[in-house]
């Protein structure tokens, strides 16, 4: 039975997700990112010290384990991202690794939410991070919108639209305005769009200690929103001076104004973005697809300037994490995805007798040799059951060997056509030889 | 800190690790496999039902979860391998899939052993499988190890030999011996390898209610090995008869007979190999690396008649599976393996002031899109420590932006040699794109 939490695809959105997570990789990989696998557990304590989400975490116990095994600080639990676990890797290999560190990781993630919410326990998440040691230069802060943005374009899905904010920039302004728990004021400003402006004007008011009109004030910046540097003047028209915001306002108009450079359309500032993970310490990003807002972000991120450390060294960072399992559920749920075919076959060889198996395996062997995805027909059927074979899965073309030394032929089962074919040099049209995604 | 059987690879390593992959996926595919992913966890009950191995199992519990939230049926586990969830999958979505079902999967399973064994709790397995509604034909056997052979051949790695047995052969000439616990008599003689022949001689007499004799006989029969149809002739000298010795005989000189037809050397039948999984009902299969014997066997499999069933519906199926983590961790650990860079990268563009980072974006850009992976230099240090840069990574070529209208160049860092080049045109030797894996 289904486990509610734990999405299982079909053969067919499977190839999808393969696709898409291919394509996500080959951008990583052109960008320079080498690909990094960390084991799927942490220490608790190291899952715990990193704020809210870390609370929905699966601990691990051996069914066989001795009792007092399942507890105390060697208890183990599945990571809930890829940050957390890849910071500790760093600090931990620190020596063996070379700075600047260019990463990508594409793994399961698991969060051990209470089942009736109807949210994903265990999903898919790939992740970029660059992290440096002592201090990483800015503009990898401005290089994060522009992979995803590339990985993104080159699938079959609505136009991404990335937006960014800076949490000096809030931060900076919170407390310019005179407030002191500025934390709290971000954590309730993230609920905006859950609980709307009113509500969130009371919790600041009531949580943070801010009069109304701090709390109107705060507000007045979450709703500042610009795809070019013109939101500099929005902030400043309200009136708050504090270095840190000056800091946070600099970077933010770098992110904004690479973007316009070398991906027009595609950032935008979005002063309302908190992120919840506590660990970001500058730029943070959320991204929607367009006609999807409603489904929330497919990808976020930030930079993390002290989430690895050791001693006296520092390892700052900043990344970005596309929600594979999430963007996919979502696009999955209005049918907004489609593939040619369920299998990777291009080519199903046909079996005359059973006897003739050799051969045909041959056929098969040479095909593959060049390139070309084939299977032979499972059993010696009458040829109209072996084409509803191919035809039942997608499969393209079905290959007849020639009787009595005549010529093979090949069949395109979508359009009738049969021609004369020599397996050690036919070569289908390119777009058919793998499976090929579309939209809707 | 490391954790004991969790094993986490460094970057050249996981560069070699997901070229293995992409390998071994690459020739599934060419074979029609298609690719599948099941969740990570499953119900205790399922996990439980599948004899030895399942015993080690990892239970999973909600940090935050209610007390008696953990346990009972609904309690759920990691999967120790990925057959016995593909065969709950097939049951699970029969109605949707269609038959014969070939996939492959690529995914972590866990076990929960003891941590002082030094065994992998964690690892990457690679399965591909075939199932069928009611009956599935005996040549998808023969198809397994070619599959197998052909992936594992494109890799710089030592010779696969796979070794395979039936377990009809010894089950029936268990029960022609007139032996009546023949599953006993099979987990004695898989034992054969770690306690030697007059341990499991013993061990059939005192657990099987053998004769010496009879013990003596299993012994004859597990010492039979051969690259070809001849084992069949000296399992009959051992002068016992019974039909289901007959059909497993039969079946495994088909097996045997059609790798010398496609792969010769690649095959031999090895009549001690038993497998530890109770699931299988036929053909079982181990393979070792030459020169990697005393490692154990890095790929496993069989025939399973009666793992997939829900009611009269019956799924037999046949699979294999390559120990991706445990064969890297035995090559790794001899050295067997190197990779010419710990990067994608194969361009670094050089950054002679910061504020020419657009400019060099651009270029890196070009390189992109023709599918160069480029990284732009960090910072615009001295043109030594860019190189250092480059060079500390195995990035083969440094790109230098003409000054004052001058044209670009490239630098072969290895050579030294520099020429003049055009970002929209310029293409690396087909051998420096990529990061080339090599063996020992």
């Amino acid at each position: 039975m289904p486990i509610s939490g734990f999405p299982e695809w079909l053969p067919a959105q499977r190839i999808i997700e393969q696709r898409v997570i291919d394509r996500i990789r080959s951008t990583f990989e052109l960008y320079g990112f080498a690909p990094l696998e960390t084991r799927s557990v942490e220490p608790l304590p190291t899952l715990l010290s990193k704020g809210e989400t870390s609370k929905e975490v699966y601990l691990l116990h051996r069914l066989q384990g001795a009792p007092d095994e399942a507890s105390g600080d060697d208890q183990l639990g599945l990571h809930f991202d890829l940050t957390v676990p890849f910071a500790r890797y760093v600090v931990e290999n620190a020596g063996k690794l070379v700075f600047p560190f260019r990463r990508y990781q594409i793994q399961k993630v698991w969060r051990g939410e209470r089942p009736q919410e109807g949210r994903y326990r265990e999903f898919l998440q790939a992740d970029i991070d660059v992290v440096n040691r002592d201090n990483l230069p800015f503009h990898y802060d401005t290089e994060m919108p522009l992979v995803i943005g590339d990985a993104l374009s080159g699938l079959p899905i609505p136009a991404a639209r990335i937006q960014v904010n800076n949490r000096k920039v809030c931060e900076g302004f919170y407390r310019g305005l005179g407030l002191t728990d500025t934390e709290q004021v971000l954590r309730t400003v993230d609920k905006l769009d859950k609980i709307g402006p009113a509500r969130v004007a009371e919790q600041i008011v009531e949580t943070a200690g801010a009069s109304e009109a701090q709390a109107a004030a705060c507000l007045d910046l979450a709703a500042i929103s610009a795809e070019d540097a013109s939101f500099v003047d929005a902030v400043r028209k309200l009136g708050v001076e504090d270095p840190l915001l000056d800091e946070g306002l600099e970077e933010l108009v770098r992110v904004v104004e690479t973007a316009r450079e070398h991906a027009p359309g595609l950032v935008a500032a979005e002063l309302k973005i908190a992120r919840g993970l506590d660990y970001y310490t500058g730029t943070v990003y959320e991204t929607q697809l367009r006609g999807y807002e409603r489904f929330g972000s497919v990808c976020s991120g930030g930079r993390y300037d002290n989430l690895a450390s050791s001693g006296k060294d520092r390892f700052p960072g900043v990344g970005i994490s596309i929600g594979v399992s999430r963007m996919l559920g979502v696009l999955f749920g209005q049918q907004a995805l489609s593939v040619s075919r369920s299998v990777p076959t291009c080519v199903l060889v046909a079996l005359p007798h059973e006897e003739q198996r050799v051969a045909c395996d041959r056929i098969a062997a040479s095909l593959r040799r060049r390139g070309i995805p084939t299977e032979v027909a499972p059993t010696a059927a009458k040829f109209g059951k072996q084409i509803q074979y191919a035809d039942r899965r997608g499969i393209p073309y079905v290959w007849f060997p020639g009787a009595d030394g005549e010529p093979d032929s090949v069949k395109d089962i979508r359009s009738g056509d049969q021609v004369s074919a020599d397996a050690a040099s036919w070569q289908p049209p390119a777009e058919d030889l793998h499976p090929v995604v579309s939209g809707a």
